[in-house]
């Protein structure tokens, strides 16, 4: 297997010139870890193979926010499908979240800066 | 002065019906923390009291994301032009900031999950 550098808490995304989407979820966890960090770890390296994924970026405190990126809609709602993504779904609302909100957006600019 | 509960770390927004807007600050910091929390904190809080401000979610590991949610494209642009946060701006680029991308972004369905 081909080591995919999907940590997405070390870096900011390189995204493509707009428009692209973008998946914000934000969460709040129970205190069950029971599988969590596996699974977490699973569906990102997933994530990354899909068609039309574009990056992702997370960090975590009491609140955690995953945004990932991608080419288009049927993208997004083909991996919110995958079957090994449904059921960590499953399990995200029997163990891991008390409570979470996806919201699914359109990129439309962006812009940045890099320190020389 | 009223107390605002502008602390993004603790909650996850509740923001209304779709269409509104986003936008994703993505950064990575540099060592130099002076007069980075009272900043930020500052920020925060004007932020907040801005017209069409709907609020702000906020997570720091190595990369930081904080989003904050808006009415419209207008409400945006104003915030990026107040004063204040120009120059609280500036000192990030001279100070804070090693790298940071501003994305817009127009949030079209949004839908969650609480625990009961």
């Amino acid at each position: 297997m081909t080591t995919v550098n999907t940590d997405p808490a070390n870096r900011i995304a390189s995204t493509p010139q707009p428009p692209y989407y973008a998946v914000i979820f934000t969460s709040v966890r129970t205190g069950d870890d029971r599988g969590y960090r596996q699974t977490a770890e699973r569906m990102m390296e997933l994530a990354s193979r899909q068609p039309g994924f574009l990056g992702v970026e997370s960090a975590r405190e009491t609140v955690g926010i995953t945004v990932s990126y991608w080419r288009d809609l049927s993208s997004i709602k083909a991996w919110k499908a995958d079957a090994h993504h449904r059921t960590a779904q499953e399990t995200g609302r029997k163990r891991w979240y008390s409570e979470y909100r996806i919201r699914i957006c359109r990129v439309t600019a962006e812009y940045g800066f890099t320190a020389t």
